[in-house]
């Protein structure tokens, strides 16, 4: 297989499952872990590998080492393999899967912002998603048509038990403090803004085809998905907060063997709680997003800079929710027709976002 | 369709479900009840009555109207119906449901003491269960093989919250008052004593041809069964507790419209308990009984027996348990090669338990 961002939380559990199942790695991509992406060099021996940085590239022992963006879409034209699990952050991700989606390779998709942009542009018959929310939502529905509605569950992130006359006061450090999941940065603030659940939802509009989609605040993290059908079931799928589940999946199909521990209930109390927007103001945006879904590209680009700007202590946490929304309204009516006028308005949001 | 015991709680569902879906009753069985017969009989105008006393025949305007055991079997055979809803209570169910396979029907069973007592001479495929906790399993798994439990959930009943030290001076009238759901004397008393669970982990076994089934305490009755697969996947089947939701699936197969009202789950909290050998001794013999599971027969002989005295004040509340435990160890070696061994013992059992 391929791997882009096999230094990552996802690229490192992705690694964990090939050794388990004995999978070939035929390249790696990543970005300045130099010293991980090393050792993982030397335990699955890729024939190319990609570094973000062109001087890093004599740090690196394989038969192939290119550099940067170009150095990652060159590399998939060399590739044999016909999986390529795409684990790298933010709108960098969009152009790898593009272009592995054009050269005929099954996308193992585990960077959210592919879809999140770009979903109209995709075709999501050659996707996978690496995700527990939607891994849950296709194990449940197994090609089921008649629900009513799909909910996915959110943790609430670092802030969700703070009161909420002091977030706005959150610093970059106290919004990483997740309290189940051990992930990157970006997506971590993400849970503690609900923008990744926001995104998440767009990623199953463009996956199931249905904006009779919601989210629930399930705070153990064990519940990952709830699918209410019309005859009025409910069926939810719970397991451990471990990636290795859907990664599995998604390298392998359909799995009759452990993959992780099974959960034990007992010990637990579940419950679920609608999303409050005055903590999470992202939610304002939610049902309108899901009807003009091609604007996700402006969430995304408005949200990318105003972490930025969060981390560099120009913006306080509020104020990312506060950036998107203006962001939002500012370019809401403009038309998403073609990958050109994307790729022109993520620059547009973001020139915009880096002064409002 | 054929409704045995329609004037029960899962009788007068049954035909709420008939009259929501239009479906033709041909044939109405009832006990004493015979005022709500009379109405029911108005209503949906069967070819065939039978009510349990010879001398309740004449009160009942039908083409056909014959009283009994006898009349039952003997209604059975000139009924065209190819489907049997048998909703009896206890032992009374067996011969009706044996009857109907012989003559090509199928049954949507009721009737748990079918099962229980002679899962081992009975056709399973010619069988559908209507219960909660089996509907939810037969849902979730829509054929999966791959899992490695099967858990179904028990209320705890009605003196779950009392402390174990007042269970020995608990009355009949206390172990009536059910938490969650209305039903029948009998079956509520089963639930105080977790012998209706024990009784549903031995009608799993021969309807899923397992024993890898466990029960656990739900104290909501929203939870109705959950799953463990192979992977560590768990899968959970939640409804509001509506019995017209397993009815109307057995008597129209699958379903694609609204049954009952979905659920709420923001307004609860979901917990799941061991089930404490304290509180329910019967717990005691559960591993034993799933590795010989003919002895169902003595089991429920026992319980009958034991539930009447109860009744009687003849029995204190913990005693039904300690009665059942007595006559299993008594009839362990029993060997079940017939039918007519089976009613043999049943009358044993019954003799034996009558002066525990």
């Amino acid at each position: 297989m391929v791997l882009l961002g096999s230094t990552g939380s996802i690229g490192v559990a992705t690694l964990d499952v090939a050794r388990t199942f004995g999978l070939g790695v035929e390249m790696l991509v990543a970005g300045r872990n130099i010293e991980l992406l090393q050792r993982q060099v030397e335990e699955f021996r890729p024939q190319i590998v990609v570094v973000a940085r062109e001087e890093d590239r004599s740090r690196i022992q394989a038969p192939t080492v290119l550099s940067g963006e170009e150095g990652i879409l060159h590399a998939l034209e060399m590739a044999q393999s016909s999986l390529v699990v795409n684990a790298l952050v933010g709108f960098l991700g969009l152009r790898p899967t593009l272009k592995a989606i054009e050269l005929g390779k099954r996308v193992a998709l585990a960077n959210k912002e592919t879809l999140v942009v770009a979903g109209k542009f995709i075709d999501t018959s050659r996707i996978t998603p690496i995700d527990s929310e939607h891994f849950a939502l296709w194990y449940i529905l197994q090609g089921r048509g008649d629900y009513t509605s799909l909910t996915i569950t959110a943790s609430g992130g670092a802030l969700r038990d703070w009161p909420l006359e002091r977030l706005a006061q959150a610093s970059f450090e106290e919004a990483l403090n997740h309290p189940n999941w051990s992930m990157g940065a970006k997506i971590t603030i993400d849970s503690a803004t609900m923008v990744n659940k926001l995104f998440e939802l767009l990623e199953a509009y463009w996956l199931f085809g249905t904006d009779r989609i919601d989210a629930l605040i399930e705070p153990s993290s064990l519940v990952h998905a709830l699918v209410e059908f019309r005859d009025g079931s409910l069926l939810l799928h719970a397991s451990r907060a471990d990636m290795r589940l859907p990664i599995a999946y998604a390298l392998l199909g359909r799995l009759h063997q452990r993959v992780v521990e099974p959960l034990d209930l007992t010990r637990v109390s579940l419950s679920f709680a609608p999303i409050d927007p005055r903590r999470y103001p992202i939610w304002q945006i939610k049902d309108e997003l899901l009807r003009r879904p091609e604007l996700g590209v402006v969430v995304n680009a408005a949200n990318e800079v105003a972490i930025e700007r969060f981390k560099q202590g120009e913006l306080g946490f509020l104020e990312i929710a506060q950036c998107i929304i203006e962001a939002f309204d500012r370019f809401h009516h403009q038309r998403v027709d073609s990958l050109e006028t994307l790729f022109h308005i993520d620059r547009e949001v973001r020139s915009y976002v880096a002064c409002c």
